[in-house]
């Protein structure tokens, strides 16, 4: 990557994008205020990170990117290799070897005037790379995230599809100004039968008797909880995919954690009430997380980001 | 309003917006890819309508709107002055006569980089008139409209209140697919106990038996329903909001009809499979629109749009 310049003066230092065609800055990546993707949330997207130059996993997030469009009937222009392409341009362009890189697909407004047909529509695909984000402050990582279990039930999944990624957070937000309120840093939400889903911006994994537990149900099938799951795998380590009970989250939990691109594996040290393991991130947590940014040098999970000369 | 100059040049014809403080032409209405109104659909919004140079009950829509940004701590810079005078300098400088005015509550963009608090954004107001919309095409409307009830459930008032009015349509959206594929114009969703609640930007009313009822859940509290169930009583119609079990609406309704600001009162005459009063609007419908638009002449609920030189 070191054939990237980047002199002080790179506008997209910022962050750059690719919107209606072109590649802009990240301040002039704009919607108009009435896409549907806006006044419907009538969109899908994915994140995927640049981690040291090169993508993780990136055709997982293809993959899973291209079935959340099919599942709403958007089709946009570009076929996979443009989109490919375009990824690779934005992160190229900001110059950076760490990056938070999402696409998404807009429902556009309609090619007839006045139709309220989503059929009628221009699907549009935006992508943008911009300087890393956690989804969780980096001393709040360290110390073990302090994790509120809210109130507010998760969408079902008969309403919306949590594996198709959308915008639609009410219920999350809800559930975050429920733990910001009680001085906690994130909150999980519940379905309305009392398992455990999500949170915002991250599913939960919970350790106990030597086994890690996640969700099947109410929650996006994360790339980073696939990589836990295929490193458990790898280490010796039984996890399984299975209704978890709010009660085994809340009490049993030997160990709590938490996974998102923005992040990777993020243990809790706190939920609710409940001190787990002493206020420090538990073992097999730790064992996770290292493994998992181990993983990042592997070839198969690795896609080097093309230097600007390839991909213009 | 004739001293509302409006040329063929006017470059707000199309429509005329406020965003970010100021006026622009509805082309440049626009809002960023990053802001948290569009990637956590996290924003409220209510639309109103000017018919034949005024608004109609302007009070409501707006007592309503700061209810919904009150109940989402959702924080303007304007207060409801400046708000009242964006709108009315909205329509103003398109020159319309009649207008779909938006108004929408965002949740911008944290002031602090990198935060993931919606208690760290910069909430922002964004207004904007264009030429009417119906929610069903004319003609739909003079034939009746021919509505399917979804297979998909309404997402629960617990998880998202729908008296709070949101983008988060996906649910609807889903509805709206199963109508067009059906060959229907739109659709109704029933929550998850079997219960009507509303369809892609209407309510439901059903008549029977001479008294008319509209769901008491999972629903908006339109203007419009609230301006039927006032001519109800006005006319002396028994009208309740209750629940509605899916049969009443599906089999043993005598009329059905449909309302929005987007349209007014609508009737249906199809339901599923169910033929309704001949396949012809009912009379308890078409006399509650006629009372309706009558009701556009009330000064009680009008408000004159102010010229150009007073909302300077």
């Amino acid at each position: 990557m070191n054939d990237l310049a980047t002199p002080p003066t790179n506008p997209y230092a910022a962050g750059a994008a690719y919107v209606r065609g072109r590649f802009v800055p990240m301040e002039e990546a704009v919607i108009p205020v009435t896409d549907w993707g806006f006044t419907r949330s009538d969109v899908v997207y994915d994140v995927v990170h640049v981690h040291r130059g090169a993508f993780f996993r990136l055709r997982d997030h293809l993959d899973r990117f291209q079935r959340a469009m099919d599942r709403r009937r958007l089709k946009p222009a570009e076929d996979r290799a443009a989109l490919e392409t375009a990824l690779h341009r934005c992160v190229a362009l900001t110059g950076l070897q760490d990056a938070y890189v999402a696409m998404a697909c807009l429902r556009g407004r309609p090619r007839v005037a006045g139709s309220r047909r989503p059929a009628d529509c221009e699907n549009h695909l935006i992508a943008y790379a911009l300087p890393w984000i956690d989804v969780l402050p980096q001393d709040v990582q360290a110390r073990g995230a302090h994790l509120w279990i809210a109130g507010t039930p998760r969408v079902p999944d008969a309403s919306v599809d949590p594996t198709v990624k959308n915008y639609q957070w009410n219920d999350l937000t809800s559930g975050l100004f429920e733990a910001h309120d009680h001085g906690f840093d994130t909150a999980v939400l519940c379905d309305g039968e009392g398992f455990v889903t999500e949170g915002p911006g991250f599913n939960v994994f919970v350790v106990k008797d030597g086994k890690v537990l996640t969700p099947d149900r109410g929650s996006l099938q994360g790339i980073t909880r696939l990589a836990v799951l295929d490193l458990c795998a790898e280490l010796g380590i039984p996890a399984s995919v299975a209704p978890v009970p709010r009660r085994l989250l809340e009490e049993e939990a030997d160990e709590v954690f938490v996974t998102s691109t923005a992040g990777g594996v993020m243990p809790v040290t706190r939920v609710g009430g409940h001190i787990l393991g002493n206020d420090r991130p538990g073992p097999v947590s730790v064992r996770l997380r290292d493994a998992y940014w181990r993983a990042h040098d592997d070839d198969r999970y690795r896609t080097p980001v093309r230097a600007l000369t390839q991909v213009v």
